[in-house]
């Protein structure tokens, strides 16, 4: 396919350099210097060129920019009518630390507000119920499942991770209450994949890490 | 420990037997009746009583109901004071379609709002791009990880699948571009996984279903 890379930074630059390698026509564009964008297409055998040249007779075009400069690509590329646009971008802040679009506070947040004294730690919501049997059944087996929990008191999150190695996970501390924001809906991707897409509701998830 | 379980549904019942069989010394309470609540206590080996008494004394509780139900049962558990209280519950609409807090739309359909003629095909922003050239590298070793990706034009989809493939990731689909509400904040789970947690960025992740 011949594909436009709009935002040659970490993640187009890295991704165009790779359909390159997998035989694409790429073209990258809007790096933060030309000659970072001329170095890219040298390496990976590609263009460089600009925004709208990169849209020009691509059969799909890859939006890789910070959120902050959405309305900027966006103008130079155009109207994109009938293009398939490959969206990366997360609805970042400034800081990289909150979506901007979409998300500001979060059940576990709100139920610490309503109960501001309890000790709160988050679990266990994202994972379908239907899995914990066969979880369960399967604890001595490695490796485990991972089960996401978050809170802001680490002695009531220690008592959740025993609490959750007890079922037959392998407990994953993604950070404090906060991360509600960020988990809860990931609760709804679960529940998406559990719930409405082909496989069954038996759903675990392990995250994995090269070295 | 001693452990409360505040609804006895699909979650709480599950736990709490699991729990119970774990070594724990459990109390159901919350259920749509007296008789499911008597008879999880009974095949568990744990006892049944009400929201206040499943409190007290415990060393910890787990708070398992439907969101439209918080109210009424906080109302019966009290303060909490001190409490470690495990939540599970996700802040569901009465359709378990939408979180009624926190989450309201998200980058993708904002961008979609922007071009409504271009093809928006959402994926990539679920992984560090740290971990790019290693699961490229190791494309022909199953199993891949996997890569979410979503969108309302089952064309481009088809061509986004094929360029997720082209990396070396096996591609996911996790529905409608309505998803980005739910996926861009697992985005930012997996930057805090990648970059805030032990481990390293080169963070991939699969999805397992037991049959």
């Amino acid at each position: 396919m011949r594909l436009g890379i709009l935002g040659s930074g970490l993640m187009g630059g890295k991704l165009g350099t790779l359909w390159a390698k997998a035989g694409h026509e790429v073209t990258f564009s809007y790096a933060r210097s030309q000659s970072k964008l001329d170095r890219l297409a040298r390496e990976a055998g590609a263009k460089a060129g600009t925004v709208a040249k990169a849209v020009e007779g691509a059969d799909a075009v890859l939006l890789a920019v910070h959120w902050s400069r959405i309305s900027d690509v966006l103008e130079q590329a155009g109207e994109l009518d009938g293009k398939i646009v490959l969206n990366c971008c997360v609805p970042l802040d400034e800081q990289n630390r909150d979506l901007v679009v979409g998300v500001t506070t979060s059940g576990a947040e709100e139920l610490a507000r309503l109960r501001p004294r309890a000790r709160w730690v988050s679990a266990f919501n994202t994972s379908p119920s239907e899995a914990f049997f066969d979880v369960f059944a399967g604890r001595d087996r490695e490796p485990r499942p991972q089960l996401l929990y978050y809170g802001d008191d680490n002695g009531a999150k220690r008592a959740a991770a025993g609490l959750i190695e007890d079922i037959g996970y392998e407990p994953l501390d993604v950070g404090p209450l906060r991360t509600g924001r960020f988990a809860e809906p990931f609760a709804m991707v679960t529940a998406e994949l559990a719930y409405s897409q082909p496989g069954g509701a038996k759903l675990t998830y392990r995250f994995s890490r090269f070295r």
